[in-house]
Formats: C-alpha cells, structure tokens, sequence
C-alpha cells in the first residue's frame, strides 16, 4: 500500500485534465456548430476543430503517457478495483491501449474518405439512387475491415468497432441477443395488427407553436429534475446531448409546428443523456471516468425516459393537464386517455428514427445483422439495397419505396465506418427495461410517484445505481451490480407485452 | 528572388495557421461565457480557457518557432515589405519577441494576482471603499513595473504596455496629443454651457420594449451593411465583438428597456469593429495579419460609426423613419431634429462609459496622466483617490460623488495592469475623426449618400483604405498612406467644434 499518491499518479491526472479539457473544447465547437454558428463560420471551424483533434490525438498518444501507465501498475494492483485511482488508471490505460493501436496515417486516411463518402450520400440521398454512394461504399467497407485488422486478437472484425463504444460487447454475445429478440417482437406486432384496433395519432398532427412547444418541453424537464443552472436546451435539426463539462451539459431539440410529439419526445430522450452526465460523481471530474460508460447504457438512460417511463399512463396522468393548459385549443377536449393512446401507436414503417417501441428494435436488428454480413464478405455492398429491402418484407412486412426511405435513411455507415454503428441502440432498449424492472422491485410506487409529480423516486436510484457510476464500471459490471443478472431480453418483451395488451386490448 | 515560397516559411504558416486556430477556439469559450454558458459552467470554463492559453503560450514561443523566422531574414528582405510573405514574417516575429521577453512564470505569477485583485476591487466597489483593493492595486503597480523591466530599451515604463496594443505609440507622442487636446475639449465644454440651452433626452428614456429593440439594431445593422450570414449579434452584459474567425465575427449586445440609446450605440460600435474584422483582406487568412493593426485603430473603427456617423444628422435623416415605425407609442410625436439632439447631449459627468463624444476624451485623458504617474513614482496608490477626483474637478468640473462612481468605476488597473489600458480610446476617436475628413474629401457626397440610405459610399472606402489591410501596416503608417499625414488633434477638434456649434446654436 501507498502512503501517498505516486507522483507517476499525480502526472497521470495533469494529462488526463488537459486531455480532457481539449475534449470539451471540442466539444463547445461541436455545440456552437449546431446551433448558433452563421453559416459563414462552418470552413473554418471544420479547420480549427482538426487542429484541435491532432492537439488531442498527439498528447492521448504521447509515448510518455505509455510509460507513466506502465510505471503504475503495481500502485493500481494495491488499489481496490472500485477506487478512483485504480479505475482512472484501468481506463485510461484502455484508451491509451486503443488509440495507440491505430496509426495516425491510417485515422487520416479514414477521415478524408469520410469526407467523400458523406458527400456521396448526400448526393444518392437527393437523387434517391444507392449507385451513386455504391464505391465510396466500397472503400469505406475495405477501410473498416483495416480498422479491424490493427486488432488481432479480434474473434469478428466487428469486435473492434463494437468494443470502442460498448466495451466488452461482443458479436459472438449480441447476435444471440437480438436473435432472441426478434422473434417475440415480430410476433407482438403481428398481434397487434390483427387485433384490429385504431391507430389515431391525429391528435398530435395539429399546428401547435414551437415556442410554447419549446418552452412546454423546457418547464417539464425543469419539473422533472434537469437542471439547467448546470444546463441548456436549445433548438437544432439533428438532436444531440453534449457535456462541456460536469456542469455544462447541453440538450438540444427538435420543434416542428406540426407534430408535438417530435419536440416531447425528443427532449425527454436528450434529458436521459443529460441527466446520466450531469448525475456522474463530483469526484470523477477531470479523469476519463466522467463519462457514461457505454453507448448502450447511455442510450438506455434517453430511452428509459422516453419510452419506459414518457410514453407511460402515470406519466401523462401527471403531465397532461400541463400540456393541455399550454395547448387549450389543440388538445382542450382530449382526454388523457386518448393521448396515451396517440404516443403509442405501432405501425409497420420503413422508418427507423420515427418508429414505435415495438418495431424500433427491429430496425436495429436488421442493420446490425447486415453490418456483419458485409464485413464477413456475405453481402457484397452492390447487393446491399437487396437485402436491405429483403430482410424490410421479412422483419417488418413492408418494403421502402425507393433507396431514400431504405438503405439510404441513416447516415452511419456513410459517414462514419461499417460496424459497431448500430448495436446501441437495441442494447440501450434492453438496458432500461431492465433497469426500470429492478427500480420497481425496490420501489413499487414509482407509478403511483410518478402519477403524482415525484420524479425523485426514479431520479435518485437512477443517480445512485447508474449516474454516479460514470466509466467506473463496464455496462455489464454495472448491470451485474444493479439488476443482479446479465442483460436478458424478458424485462423489454415482457414489459411491451404487458403495455401493448392494454393499449390495444389484446 | 525565390521562385517558390522556401520550406521554412511553409512551415511558419503551419505554426501560425495551429495558433490562430487556438486563439478562436478561445474566442468561442469567450463568447460563449458571455452569452449562453449556463452559470455551473463558469468554472471549468476558467480551467479549459487556462489550458488552451497555456498550450497556446507553449506553441507561440517554441524556439524551434524562433529558428523558422530566423532563418527566413533573407526571404523576408528578397520580398516586398507590404507583400504578405514579408509582412506575415515582420508581425510574426514582432509576436514572438514580445511573447519570449516575457518569462512564463512571471506570466502565471501576474494572472494569479489578476485574480485576486479583481475579486477585491469586486469588493471594493460594492463597498465603494478604495482602501479596500489598494493593497492589491500597489502589487499590481509592482507587477506592471516589473513587466515594463522586460523590455529594457523603452524610455518609459508604459511604452512597453503600449506597444503591445498600439505598436509604435509611445509615451511622448501620447502625451503631447493628449495635451493638446485637453484644452480646446474644456473650452468647448465651457462654451455649451455657458450657451444656456436645455439638455433635453427624456424622449429616449421611455420604457422601449427590448426585443424591439434587439431587432431594430439588427436590422439597421443589416442595412448598413453588416454581413449575418459570418457573423451574430447576441445580447450580454458587457458588449464586446469577437471573431471566431474570418467568417464568424460576433457581435454583442446590451439592451435595457429605460434607454433606448444604450442599444442603438452600443450596437453600432460593436458593427464598427465587427466590420473592420469582416472586412479583412481573405487572402490574409491563417496569418497573424489577419486582425485589426491596434487598439487605437480598431476602437477607431467602432467610434466612427457610434458617433461620426451614429450620432450624425445625415443618419437620423434616413433611420428615424424605421426607429419610428418600431416605436410608435414613444417616437410618434418627436421630430428626427428632436432626436438628432437628444442624443447629442454634452453633460459634465463622473461617468466614461455613458459619456458623450465632446467629454469623453477628457475622461480616457486624466486615465492616461494617472497611470503615467503612478509608474513614474510620481503619484502614490494611497493618493489616487485624491488625485482622481482633483482631475475630475480640473478638466470637467465635477466631483465623483463616491469611490464607486469614481476611481473604481473602471476594471482596467485592477484586471488588468498599470499602463496602457486607456490610450486606444482617446487614439480612435482621434483617427476616426481624420479617416472620416479624409473620406470626406474623396466622397463629398457621403453625408447626402447616408441621408438616402446609402451606406456603401462609406464603408467601401473604409473596406478599401482601411479594414482589408489587418496589421500589415501599422496604425501610423496606415493613417499616413490613407490621410497623407501624421496622426493630429484638428479633425476631431475641428469636427466637434462644427457639429455642438450647429447643435447648440453656439
């Protein structure tokens, strides 16, 4: 045991600040870029935001850091694995470990074919042609595989990708998961459909104001614990939650006049993310630790208050009198009832962004498996659309109109890298049903709580089991700790089956 | 000759191209901590600003740095002194010098008592008690001494602090134009009053609605010619302009609804500045030549159109109109004559922020002899207060009724340092005063031109003369090739003389 911190330690800690406060940096930029930078400025903050990058890149690949991480493993093996010390060393030295293993040439390489390859889809996007975006697709799909190949030790040359958002995740366990998953979904929502039953959604289809909108959404983050002396939330096309720090951490929204579930559900699901970030341990600031610990969990913490807990009746119960007396004229003759009703339709679409609770997995699940096929040279990316429309009718039964509204509808694979892209998604999903089923277990009047405006009760497990956490824990440690079992799929089939069979009176 | 540009000069456009993009990836932080940061933010702001300085510092005086511009002396004197291979060189290397005579510790040693004496004369002032801060303010006189100790050539010690923002000025010049000037100001103030005429500005304290106002600054601004597609106005508390780069150039700020006047002017001089950094040569990009050649020549550009222009009856003739139609309830009933004096009243004031074109000179003037003396040895920190208010009696007849409202009305000393705070004040409304008679003389038609609206005549001559240059000629020889003379006391005195004449029927 150390008496003292190693002064290895205390170097280790200036790193990672600067690092960090290079991160946040970035950050900013990214922010301002969504929402108030003039069009004029965009050339060159691409500019300053690369030369920050390579700032970044340089020092978190600095031969030094290597060395200090070296000199401290045995202060981090006379650590408890939980401590600070032991967890900043342990991650860091992941990052490290990760970032070192791909060349700089190579990150530049991929950047720049990005920067094509964007444009390529930008362009087949307009013209609703997948040929057009078809060899820089080519090239990406040869670019990801070389990714893959600076690490060896990989099983699927999907784990790299994979593992640098959701460590520990594999193809080997996610193919089992979401392949168990389908099969109840699928059935679910054939259920559904022959039920028979309404889909009426024509309420939140009226010209509702995107200023009481806004300021609607803002006052019930507010209520429900955002906090916003910490906190913004400002209007962007493309949704997003970014931190600038512990205590500066941004959600953006998206308000259009003639859907009001757009802009609730939007900035409930961007509150998730920020409440994660702005519940992380005081004590971690300033280590790579302050951060949430995987894309899946993150993703768990928007969904779970979106959809568990903002598409529930208790939600509503206390929340629509609220939105009512903002919207007399659009929703003054609607019952509760009704509303909950028109938040939670299912219906077959080719849409990923805007679909259901019962069909979204879907949609991740047909990506994720194409994403693998591609990389183990099963499915050549000329024959992509194909499949795509292929597993479309099989999934979901429908088939997308043109490549627009098929292959062409997310940006990922276009703009980033083929794998990892899309398994956050569907994990995130099944996170939070587990999550919000071990919550009520230990308290069973979430409901009732919730019902009557104590978002508290939620709130405080989910800081106090998750939030705090940060990277502290992988998502599959943490899970462990909290629910007490690994991730299974029954917590969402069973909780959608429960909801769907009241909604629609199975 | 060279036929081509010599490695080492590629080189130096890298590294200056890296430390611009520092320098406007803390311009953002900046202006982000005045607009939009939510308030938790505000201190890890603080430590990525002192992270990003402190990379900056590292970078700017690199030796390797100093090397590359060492070795390009002979390239420098193979090129024209105002093409920009020269010029980028000769300011870059002028950077460098300043920056490296300045020893990093003392660097961190004064920011850490900036701190402290700021947060006392924050105290100070709410208690409007000077003994509060003096302690501070003897360390700070300390400091600046110290600093001025760097540059052993200067004649005085406030030369050194000068020239950092206005290169070239020095001491003995500034004085003999501010003596020059004090007099014929005091008489002209003298002769105001003595006229008897009433002071009449109640038609702009009337309660005007602030996001009325907020849109009329910005819509005039666009007509004047100010380019919102790379840049903003967003509202703050202390307004300021900064670019985020060449093609983002913000612009602040600050509207109270009991003063119209207050946003009108404040908005107009921030568009001063902001179209001087618009109005930059392109080509000057990624070069330290691309930002305004000093303190005096910016402020300049911002004095120009608040008051030669802002305060002038030509642009009354053509805005009063619009400032009407969106003020209906509190201008229906003026004149534009009743307004064109209402904001030219001349009052004797303690105040320099508010005040107006004939007294403000006389306050930045008895600013300048106080620093002066206090580096000289000549004036004690325990006797300024005194002193203060014995200038304030001399020049402008009035007494500061409280240490608030007089010797700590201004951050400057207690922010910042001793010497050279105030000179660019006096030195723009000196220059703007002699752009604007040489203008004058090249376009007679520019007061008729403004009363039709018609900016353009203006600021393309100032585009042209002025702004495109950045600091490839320093402010005297830019003045000297636009004006044909050495920068004097007679256009401004003369132009004031002439408009408070008309004004107040001297």
């Amino acid at each position: 045991m150390y008496c003292s911190l190693p002064p290895e330690y205390v170097s280790l800690r200036r790193s990672l600040r600067e690092l960090q406060d290079l991160d946040f940096a970035l950050s900013l930029m990214y922010w301002d870029r969504q929402t108030y930078m003039p069009d004029g400025g965009a050339i060159a903050r691409g500019d300053q935001a690369a030369t920050l990058q390579r700032l970044l890149h340089e020092k978190a690949t600095a031969p030094e850091l290597g060395d200090t991480l070296e000199a401290l493993r045995d202060f981090e093996d006379s650590q408890p694995y939980s401590s600070i010390e032991a967890s900043t060393i342990r991650i860091a030295r992941r990052d490290y470990t990760r970032k070192v293993a791909v060349p700089s040439e190579f990150e530049a390489r991929l950047a720049a074919h990005q920067n094509v390859c964007y444009a390529a889809w930008a362009a087949a996007r307009e013209a609703s042609d997948f040929a057009i975006v078809r060899p820089a697709l080519e090239k990406t799909l040869d670019l990801s595989l070389e990714f893959a190949s600076f690490f060896p030790q990989a099983a699927h040359p999907a784990d790299p990708a994979i593992d640098a958002i959701d460590p520990g995740a594999t193809v080997g366990q996610l193919r089992r998961l979401f392949g168990q998953l389908r099969e109840p979904l699928v059935e679910l929502l054939g259920a559904i459909e022959a039920s028979g039953r309404s889909r009426d959604d024509t309420l939140l289809r009226q010209p509702f104001e995107t200023n009481i909108q806004q300021d609607f959404c803002r006052k019930t983050l507010e209520r429900i614990g955002y906090d916003f002396q910490r906190g913004r939330l400002d209007e962007t096309m493309h949704p997003f939650t970014v931190s600038c720090s512990a205590d500066d951490v941004r959600l953006t929204n998206r308000v259009i006049p003639e859907d009001l579930s757009e802009s609730v559900f939007c900035s409930l699901h961007e509150m998730g993310h920020g409440l994660y970030e702005q519940g992380l341990d005081p004590a971690l600031r300033g280590t790579p630790l302050a951060a949430g610990t995987s894309s899946g969990m993150h993703e768990a913490q928007a969904r779970l208050w979106e959809n568990t807990i903002g598409r529930s009746r208790a939600f509503w119960e206390c929340c629509f009198p609220w939105l009512q007396g903002a919207f007399i004229r659009q929703l003054g003759k609607a019952s509760v009832g009704e509303f909950y009703s028109a938040v939670n339709v299912v219906r077959r679409s080719a849409q990923r962004t805007s679909a259901d609770e019962v069909t979204y997995n879907l949609h991740v699940t047909i990506r994720f498996e194409l994403e693998l096929a591609m990389l183990e040279g099963k499915l050549a990316i000329a024959d992509l659309p194909d499949a795509w429309n292929a597993a479309y009718a099989r999934d979901l039964g429908v088939t997308p109109p043109n490549d627009r509204e098929g292959v062409l509808q997310d940006v990922h694979w276009y703009g980033h890298r083929i794998g990892g892209q899309f398994q956050g998604y569907a994990l995130g999903n099944l996170i939070a049903a587990q999550l919000y089923e071990t919550a009520l277990q230990t308290h069973p009047e979430i409901p009732v709580d919730l019902e009557r405006g104590r978002f508290s009760t939620l709130l405080d497990w989910l800081g106090r089991n998750v939030y705090r956490y940060g990277r502290k824990f992988t998502a599959t440690e943490l899970l462990e700790r909290t629910t007490g079992r690994v991730l299974q799929i029954e917590p969402l089939v069973d909780g959608l089956t429960r909801k769907y069979e009241q909604v629609y009176g199975l």
